[in-house]
């Protein structure tokens, strides 16, 4: 039964983070945020409902222009679509293919694989660093199209901006496209940068800071030129993609911007708590600029650690991928699920110490 | 300024019906349902929006769940996705490529043409037979895959369940592709055809029938195998993009079908109605089992006619496009809005007789 495109057969599967919808996990496994949406979100959806028999409005326009304003740009330089993979998936269509391949990190967003796979585009891996740092010399005058995550996941590692201009610079025949889903929380975004780069393709996502993982929002900005480009491939590929339900929750969500600033601020903290308590207890923990931590257990190995998490209620994402099969990656919480996290991690390593003592 | 892939420059643009979102005007022009969505969508959307910071389920199990009780197959002949146009470009991924054309109709839905220039697949079309129906001889044994809308769009025709069996089994190591975007108004679906059938795959939408085009609801239906192999593309393309809102919303939907179907009896009824007003007019009127009439007017180019029913507030489709040039195609709304419009062309007609007069 091969229905399939050959060059479609045996693409890989993407494993998404466990998907609990029942009561009693805490999901630190999926880069969610632990607050709700802003309280004008349910109004803006509601006033929708009545009007869902009619097509939502193709350009997205008023929620261009919220993003826009929120962002500090004019609003054709800002594309909508159905979450970042959709914008990410368009900028692979746009900007590379089976003769032009792109060049990313050996440890990153693990969903880049799949869009390189079904589009068939090569993908070059310049490795991170010893200490999971990227080394900005692999992307300096690369002359292909670069995808960096900036902050990086599962790192958490973030690289200034000037270190992006470098990169845009000595690449100026090249899109760069710097994926910037985790910028909210401490790291410097490049955004400004597009107005004077015109190759410079920078994505956001609604679905971390802004607490609307489901609602499925994200965004490209660039020069209007560039803006305009890839929009000819959302115009073929999928016109429609943002609701108008989406279109209305985010568009409210940019208007009570101040909210989700403030929930940054409070993982920001949690998340040096987090970071500490990890360190205090033998992990290894990378500093993190985004709403998870990269860590290594001190104690036990990684795939042990995340069932005993499990067990306990809780949910952390693991990867059995070389370099960091022995890492997990935290997802930072409210504060009570912080430390709520720290106890069990006591609790498994009280029991680890029993077993140890038993077994001496 | 050639930042866009070489396969890419100068797709063609795809021009959506006008989109008017303001108080004036009666959308004739998107195939849109003139009714809001059935009571529960509210409710069923509202109940997500303070989980909207969690992800959505990317199996939509309980939305396919639904959807395939309301059409008599299990779940796992049934995929889920941003729209039956996702759908349709996810089939079009996975069944064709450059060197696999897909054979369809010259005059049907004419985004399938941004698809396949966006995926570089080369389209073969049969004519269709001078009065707008599909000649069924020019499919058997084609060899190739197929897709036809069924019924059509613009003609709002429809072949018989016996015809599109016909095709399927005279082509059997081809994909069929089968788009029953309007099938809920009076065509026979081939939906059952599928559990025989295993590479037929039918396409459906809630854009039409089910009042909800605005939150972008689209299904495949075929036989796991087939469904499972367009999954995995889906899988690598965008697995998350039916949001939360959109998956309670088609849920909600799906258990309040009598409903969805009550309303289609509604707009039948105003479908004949129109029918026979535009025929006593002088207008020639494909017979529809749609929720449109394609029609030409006996007495004023259609070009004209379109200039005059906006002035009047009705907005309605055409093409400049070969064969169809002189048509148009007007959305069967509520039946005040349809005594409306035949109010608007008598008074166009009127307005036309007196120039004539003067002229004279």
């Amino acid at each position: 039964m091969a229905y399939l495109m050959q060059g479609l057969c045996g693409l890989p599967r993407y494993e998404p983070g466990e998907h609990e919808e029942g009561e009693g996990f805490v999901r630190l496994n999926t880069n969610e945020s632990p607050f709700p949406p802003s309280p004008g979100v349910a109004q803006a959806v509601a006033e929708q409902i009545d009007r869902l028999q009619f097509y939502n409005d193709p350009d997205c326009a008023a929620l261009r222009a919220a993003f826009a304003k929120v962002i500090g740009v004019t609003p054709d330089c800002v594309l909508a679509g159905n979450g970042s993979d959709e914008v990410l998936y368009w900028a692979f269509m746009a900007f590379a293919d089976a003769s032009h391949p792109i060049l990313l990190p050996d440890v990153t967003y693990s969903y880049y694989d799949l869009f390189a796979a079904a589009l068939g585009i090569p993908l070059e891996r310049a490795p991170l660093k010893g200490d999971f740092t990227v080394d900005v010399s692999d992307y300096c005058g690369a002359g292909r199209t670069v995808l960096l995550a900036n902050p990086n996941a599962p790192t958490g590692y973030a690289l200034p901006v000037s270190s992006i201009e470098w990169i845009v610079r000595s690449n100026p025949q090249s899109v760069v496209i710097i994926d910037e889903a985790y910028a909210d929380f401490g790291a410097e975004s490049c955004v400004m940068l597009t107005q004077r780069y015109p190759k410079l393709l920078v994505t956001r996502t609604f679905s971390k800071a802004r607490s609307l993982a489901g609602a499925r929002i994200g965004f490209a900005v660039g020069c209007p030129a560039l803006i305009e480009e890839l929009n000819s491939v959302r115009n073929a590929v999928n016109l429609y993609s943002v609701s108008r339900m989406a279109q209305a929750a985010g568009e409210a969500a940019c208007r009570e911007n101040d909210y989700y600033m403030n929930n940054c601020r409070r993982i920001v903290a949690s998340r040096a708590y987090a970071t500490q308590a990890l360190r205090d207890r033998g992990f290894t923990v990378l500093d993190s600029v985004t709403n998870f931590v990269f860590a290594r257990c001190g104690f036990m190995d990684a795939a042990a650690l995340q069932r005993a998490l499990r067990v306990r209620g809780f949910l952390v994402r693991r990867w059995d991928a070389p370099r960091i099969a022995d890492w997990c990656r935290i997802t930072i919480g409210t504060q009570a699920q912080m430390e709520a996290l720290i106890a069990a991690i006591d609790d498994i390593k009280k029991e680890g110490d029993t077993h140890a003592q038993r077994a001496d």
